[in-house]
């Protein structure tokens, strides 16, 4: 078994997802001023004491920005694909499409104490919220990490999630088993993190997607990498319906406020699609996508009525190019996290391997698609 | 009978709904840049003979500006409180955010021939379109007028509706039974268009709100005009389940964009509900909202992907200013169309009484209501 | 001051909204099977310690039935009118139109403990949730209770929703200062629960309509009651923005699946709208609708793919019917949570008084709206 | 340049898209009852005379039963990935869960005419709509055939859609160059009309989706066939930006109503993002899902409140096989869309080569997708 520190990211073994440039990190922190923040948690072995471990999960974070994301909100929409999951406070991006809080991405039921942490954490920051100032609208997704951990534990506590926003730098973005990642499966393999991202051409306005997902959903047969159904042909008899679910996440420095951002979030599906996903019955599917650009902030408390923004308006080549890259970075995010993750033995001795890469690669290979001469990283 | 002349609004007698004033014409047309066009089509007596008459129809179109529309385009949303009914180009308003035609109003079986008349004038104003540049999303909303029109005859043709806008004009906008609000039946009175407006404080930014409403819905016993449920007194037995429908247009010139559009739109079914309306199974009731404000006009074909605009954010004050502007114009609009509109004879002598003024006029002094010294529009 | 004991519900001073008849306890019990639970946290006095007190706040619980909610859960909806607020859980309810859990509401910042603490009450009740079993949906609604409470505390644990649930009952419905309504405030006045229900004619289907509010919004000088504006006379100067918000629950015996149940949820809104409420800015306004009948229950793990339903469908006079109980239903249960609050005194000694219940007799026997002869109940 | 007779569809030359059987003739009307018409218009050559030709345009129609689709209405849903086009009728049929007429597909701007052709119908089907019966919904969509035809002409008029419903039938369905397809364009070679279908497991319930398209979106280089990045391969240079669209109809015999037409219709975007589609700015994407199922039909007018219906439920593995089928059947559509339709020279001698299907079924086959063996369908 490879550890995680030599696992290749999908770029390694030569396979080019798309046609467009990569970042300098291929990661969502490619997006000017957006940070990630991770804690694992790993304890215990055996079988399920529910309540009490095996553990295998952790949390997630994600910032908009370095600064205050209360007083200084970032445009930003939600897209639901398959509504089988949470997303505690969708509404409101919805209603007010602006993102006021990281985005904490987490197993599904430490939803609860998650959020909790978050308004901790923002009263923090911002001692007045609740008091003299309105309440906070904490942003936190989730997927099952059921087969893996103690889901019932609820392990995640309020000094995890505080540690992975303390923790959150816009460095590289460690993929894989980490953070809300440890007990994810996708596509029969472990899953979990795995980021990507795109530049666009600069006479098309040369803005950056960065996209990070957490990947938990797919059966193995379904499993299609850059086109080739790699899945049916690794598929021993897998007929465990499909009960995972995905969360991503799509960052961009190009000034869209939410109506455009929430294009940009559907184009993430495509990406999805293009992996082998159905968005099948079981599977929570949601994409949050939000703007990083100072050009369109939005200050908590203005002093007038209105404000200036410069936006990206709906212009096929500059639009077309972004949904492109949101396509791209989002297909290859989730290979990423497949080629990351490293085998995890979990409750019950419940073991997930890793996708086999050598196999992999061969596969990837015969089919014709590693043939391409590797191009540098912008 | 009083011709539709001499009938008054309801200001005339002393109602004040509401507590901010009106801009000075009480009418959609007081936000500035806006024009209103109406062809009314009267013909026939008699026992109805489908496609041929009696015809009781017409149609009204509302222009957000005075230029090119398809070039010049303005930001738009619609909200659909019960969609049974037709709104022609609603989901392109949807995604892009923007409307780029008049928008018409007229009967439900007319809106085919409606949309293609739109077609026709937008192609003549801009001759590439469909060729050379992109085709356009006319927006038709429709209100049956079945029970006093031949409305199978689909009686609206190109040529009125081109006579319409035409026509189209920002001074006052005449009210009750004229356009498409010729056949149409509120509160088992004559219903048909009304119009009413709101100028907000200026410290809160001095906006103004303008409604234009097709009216067609309502049972008798629940017409309520400023709280006094007047239907309950006025109506005989009338079991007749509503069939209606209402069309509400919402314009400003505050600036907004869609998703600021789209709450205001919102904010026109609290009017619609004060009026007595239960939002009925078969009444399809539509609110288009748009901005005419310079500063969030959308160009076609912009030169750089981004453009910059002067943006009405959500502030407190200021907006719920707005919203409570938009409430107050949307409930007077209603009742300015029901006291304006005089009865008519329709097909097989099918015959929709006005609204009986005096007597409202009498149960609401008894209410209390006519009580407020009578305060001079802005 | 009244204590609440012996504040009438409105309907004990004459007032009668609506025309239909309520049901026997003229609250959300009246359907079959829903039951409801409140725990009430009061603690402390004085200057507010943010963490510490003083303690203003609660959790009310509504049970759809008092079977296994997880095995056999209930069509349902979750409508939107203004998404200033949150509402754990509502993506999953709008995907599978399911409820699986009870219906907490509560205030603002106690959001994710109360889910968290639903997860617990749903491991309890099915201790293969997320093991064998799938995750659990808790769906938690929430206002504000910021001005009265030391929300920043997050008061509301587990034992407190817990014991809530334990309570749970089908009788009567403690109204006003109780349970999530402690701390609320609406239209100026102490708000809180407010509930009331109607019962449709036999001919029509005969069944039931009930409705729970948190009442929690509204500017004084917006207040009307059966029509007339009582806030405009009442209101001293009062130049507060709107901040709060409403959670309404609405329970049928109807038959409805969830579109059914969203079209009856936005009737709701309607209700809302009667009261003087603007939908303001801050105002987070939810409606969760769920149906009681055993004819649409949807079984956790059906042994077939199909189910038999008896399904109510879009006919008109039976669909009015149902809009109407549900405008009625929700315009009372919110007077009802007014005219039943009592006089809070909160942190810092903010002080929230009571509707003044004889001025208010006064002005709508003034209004004539108190004449009717009183009716009974079902 | 091959006939259309000549041209294969993509399981004539070996191509086996997904792993589910097709029905027996592998078209949308392999689902029992749905029934296809198409009527083709072309006239005409050279340089474009706008309003006269030439004429490069049609309209297709689906109707999901023989009967009186207005009496005996089916479940529908309607999803949009990209609004940016027209879906006539989009709103009634979300609001009610309903259709009630044949769905019709038509060059943008026939949507008017094509509405007005369906309303004539209806009526002449039911002569009392809009008189003593409700008025009808028509649910017409559209693609823009520009580039070949001369739009601005709205040449196809109430004749050709009674013709086309006229000559519906139960049998296969022609593809490529005809109906709606005549004038369209895919991925830079000439689109149109493609149909595929699925059978589902019979443990599963053994239900069929069937898929009929009218594909008209994509660049040259984003073609993706089978995984296969066919079109990076054949793209010359090749700026265009997609200004295109698809229609994308699916039907089905699994007992379903509105909501899991909904969640069927999300599906066929899968099937869509994975021939290459990034759902560009420019191009309206929608997606019309009926269930022809005796066991859902809604009755215009029901003697009782009630109905009794068989209804599939959310459980994984039939649901997922169901999505599966219609993520297969949709791409093979679109596939077969480009596989049938011949080379069209249109207005200004504008032509649109057909896909060069020598060279694809090399690529293909050196990629390996077309050594399985050859599978009879169902």
């Amino acid at each position: 078994m490879q550890s995680e520190d030599t696992r290749p990211r999908s770029r390694d073994i030569g396979l080019r997802i798309g046609t467009l440039p990569t970042g300098k990190q291929n990661a969502i922190t490619d997006v000017a001023g957006v940070m990630v923040g991770q804690t694992t948690l790993i304890a215990g072995d055996g079988p399920l004491i529910p309540g009490h471990g095996p553990v295998r999960t952790g949390v997630t974070v994600i910032l908009p920005h370095a600064g205050n994301l209360y007083r200084d909100k970032v445009p930003a929409a939600i897209h639901i694909i398959n509504g089988f999951g949470k997303c505690m406070g969708q509404e409101q991006v919805d209603e007010l499409g602006t993102l006021e809080s990281p985005i904490a991405l987490t197993g599904t039921m430490n939803v609860g104490l998650v959020t909790d942490a978050i308004v901790a954490w923002s009263i923090r920051e911002n001692p007045d919220v609740g008091i003299d100032a309105s309440t906070v609208n904490p942003v936190v997704g989730e997927c099952s990490d059921a087969w893996l951990n103690d889901m019932q534990g609820r392990h995640v506590r309020e000094e995890h999630v505080l540690a992975a926003i303390a923790s959150a730098s816009a460095g590289p973005v460690a993929e894989g088993t980490i953070g809300a990642g440890v007990g994810m499966t996708a596509f029969g393999y472990k899953g979990g993190i795995g980021t990507s991202s795109r530049v666009m051409p600069a006479h098309l306005g040369g803005w950056t997607v960065g996209v990070l997902v957490l990947a938990n959903f797919g059966r193995r047969d379904q499993l299609v990498i850059d086109g080739v159904p790699i899945g049916r042909i690794l598929a021993a008899e897998d007929d465990v319906p499909e009960r995972g679910s995905i969360m991503m996440i799509v960052a961009t420095d190009a000034p869209l406020l939410d109506r455009g951002l929430r294009r940009l979030a559907r184009r993430a599906g495509i990406g999805l699609a293009r992996t082998g996903s159905i968005a099948g019955n079981g599977s929570g599917d949601y994409v949050i996508a939000f703007s990083a650009s100072p050009s369109v902030r939005i200050p908590y408390e203005p002093l007038t009525p209105t404000i200036q923004v410069e936006l990206m308006i709906d212009t096929d080549k500059p639009i077309d190019a972004l949904f492109q890259a949101t396509v791209e970075a989002t297909e290859e995010a989730i290979v990423n996290a497949l080629f990351r993750a490293t085998t995890v033995v979990g409750r019950d001795g419940n073991t997930r391997e890793a996708l086999p890469i050598e196999r992999v690669t061969e596969l990837l290979r015969a089919a014709g698609r590693l043939d391409n001469a590797v191009e540098p990283s912008q």
